[in-house]
């Protein structure tokens, strides 16, 4: 009964809007305290800052304990992504850390905190979600962009090596360079020396822009007509429900009825 | 009555194609004096210029003034933003500046008055008010985008600060370079640099470089898809309109009608 | 009779399939001989090519004034911009030029020939005027862009110009460095160099990128909007015919008809 | 008898899902093989690796004679591209290669085994495929763009050759730097070299970069519209499928028997 009446105290505490607001306030005040660590500090502040990370810590450790008495069904609550990655972050934040190596870890811990802004705003995580939910069906986009890739990383680190070790030296620093290349970077640089060598070099460079740009463009207008398409079902959906379903079908069955009446009658 | 009368006289000239068109040309001579002034031009050309100026403060000082008496309903006047900007450009633009401080401000406000051309100008006022009509909108997108740039900014800012302080020295500049990162600006030479210490870190630009042009696609497509659908909503409206809102639920009825004869005469 | 009679076989020629082959045949062929003049090539070989370059001269002329004669309404002939392009070609390129100033201007005739591949060939004809047709209805979006540019010029020729005059020198040069920005070409070069006076002056670049960039995608959904609903309309009308114009109004009119019928029998 | 059952036996083993695994599998292991290439390996590794690529090359020679054996109908086999294609890469990769200029292309044939990917992967396929039927429909927009190049470049490298040998040499250099300048890739150096000869050399630029922009734009948008329609053909053709071709011309029929019906019993 006691825990029963608590985890219905805890509930309300998590629905209540202030507590939210809090719990976003804490997340902002935690990423200020975050970029205010980059600037030259002095040694006094330093030490406040170190207090005020504990103190989020423990927060974050409280509200999350919240959450988890305040879910009516435990089990539901590691179903959720977002818990867990929010459980991750805390649990981890909580291991002290000496040796200077792992503190790097600990402030990379600390930093993705900004991103539990995310987890607690649901717009946020809306977009998130429809986000990771296009990537899937560009797939294959993706898939035959690599072997692109690929294919010039091969050619390129077999033919151009002896010309600029550092620009493709293997097929993993050649696919940086291409992708180099695919941005525009400077790319004429590396062209103009491996067509010193290899005069009919530009022909590699120059199919391998039209062929990743087309991909790309390709990507993208996959992306436009999939959400177009997404909206206007929906919209006919809707149309559909405000007009109360009625169909030409309706109508066909009306005009039947109509002539049986005037069977019937005869 | 005189005051009336006056209103109504400045009314009319308020809106006069003439005035309008003589408004515009003036607007379009003081941008033309601001851009004289960046030349090199002799002493007396200059003062030519300073009096035209003082000249064209009188005329805007005038025509304002024009405006507003010819206002019917003075109050609506101030309620318009556009002739809030008028007003405060014109304002401004009267106060004597000496000091070479101000000066330069006073500059800045001369060069402003060239947006007047928007407030004038009926079609720049509405495809400006519908830029920031669109603007709200991509607000989360742009909240997520900055999450991005703060979370990725405190690890360069972390982790890079002893490689270069001039791109990383704290999380503002962090993000400014990250912003470059983004146009593709000489981006691999900032990656190549902290490669040269931490070999992986191509991850953290590939990565960056992925999320962002996948958050401002999202972006643009949203903005797209905004407006088409509009523009669709407004064609079905004026459809539906010109067919005189005649339906299948209007046919439905008609077919009632018909039944109910029917029978009656049954 | 005779003109006549000549009037009409030109006609013939001029729509002869096979004529226009040659045109187009005479045409690259000219465009060839341009682009081999770019080349270190020998004096006997120049010679053969200035003999050659003759010989298109009069066979551009004999074309035209085969087309000219064999138009049936000389008056129309002169209301097709494309033959007063070709005419203009024609004739400038017949003037002899022997100083070295006028000499470049009769190379530009020549290479502006190679357009008359436009001219005659009906497809790409059809693709410039969309093109030339999509133009005005962006004027609007390009007077608010151009004012935009102008004022940031205005600022930056005012504030920057001690900072650097190669770039900031006059409103003019301004202009071309904004251009220059908006095309993210070493725009942080730029910048970095007038924050080292101003050190808030990249919120002037950033503000300036986010406008144009704004403006510019506003721009492009402009365009594919006014396609796309280009295509729908003709799309829709095309439909309309196909199904015999057959609407709801139409099945309305029809129902009371039958209800006029029930009235008439009761 | 024989050779039909082995035929059958053989279209089993092609159709056969593990199969088609196992080739994915061999391929994935050739591109990774052609990768480890590029990196530097002891002289046993190399060995080992020369012994791979043979029986690689043995593995695919087997299964192209399993896929061609199995084939019911042997002329249909070279009618399908991929099946060509697969075999040419097979073929040239059997020829023995000593002398070092052969050695090259040799390599170049390994690297393009990667490709059979696509021709193995129905879904890869479709997506070339798709790509491959986009490219003519744009074959006017290519050829425009090219002429606009073309006139650019013969204008370049008649006027701008004395300034800079190695960006405006002949027609076929100059062309390239034009694509380098689409690519805004420090176009700006590109320009300014020429400004301190021609100082409105500016033009030249600005309008290439326009219209150029212009063309891929309009380019762009073709595809996007292109798809869009193609996918709402589809679209209206399964509705209409789905509804059972009922129309308001159906309706319109119904009506007509009513009245017939109310017309004979009168």
């Amino acid at each position: 009964m006691n825990i029963e009446s608590l985890q219905n105290s805890f509930f309300k505490i998590r629905s209540n809007r202030a507590f939210e607001f809090f719990v976003v306030g804490v997340i902002l005040f935690s990423a200020l305290v975050i970029g205010a660590k980059t600037y030259d500090i002095p040694e006094h502040v330093l030490t406040i800052i170190a207090w005020m990370d504990r103190a989020i810590t423990a927060f974050f450790l409280i509200e999350i304990t919240i959450r988890f008495i305040g879910e009516p069904n435990k089990k539901t609550f590691f179903k959720n992504p977002w818990n867990i990655f929010d459980t991750l972050i805390v649990v981890v934040s909580l291991i002290p850390i000496q040796d200077s190596e792992m503190a790097l870890i600990g402030r990379l811990i600390r930093i993705f905190r900004v991103l539990r802004m995310v987890s607690i705003v649901p717009e946020l995580r809306l977009l998130l979600n429809s986000l990771i939910k296009a990537l899937p069906q560009l797939g294959y986009v993706i898939l035959l962009m690599f072997i692109i890739f690929y294919i010039y990383a091969a050619i390129g680190a077999s033919f151009f090596v002896h010309i600029n070790e550092d620009l493709w030296g293997d097929i993993a620093i050649a696919m940086l360079t291409l992708f180099r290349v695919m941005t525009f970077e400077d790319w004429t640089d590396v062209m103009y020396e491996t067509m010193a060598v290899y005069p009919l070099s530009w022909l590699y460079y120059l199919t391998f822009i039209f062929l990743t740009t087309f991909a790309f463009l390709n990507m993208v207008i996959g992306i436009v007509v999939n959400v177009m398409e997404n909206e206007h079902a929906e919209e006919a959906k809707e149309k559909a429900l405000a007009e109360g379903q009625l169909t030409i079908e309706d109508l066909s069955k009306q005009i039947d009825e109509l002539k049986q009446m005037i069977k019937d009658k005869a």
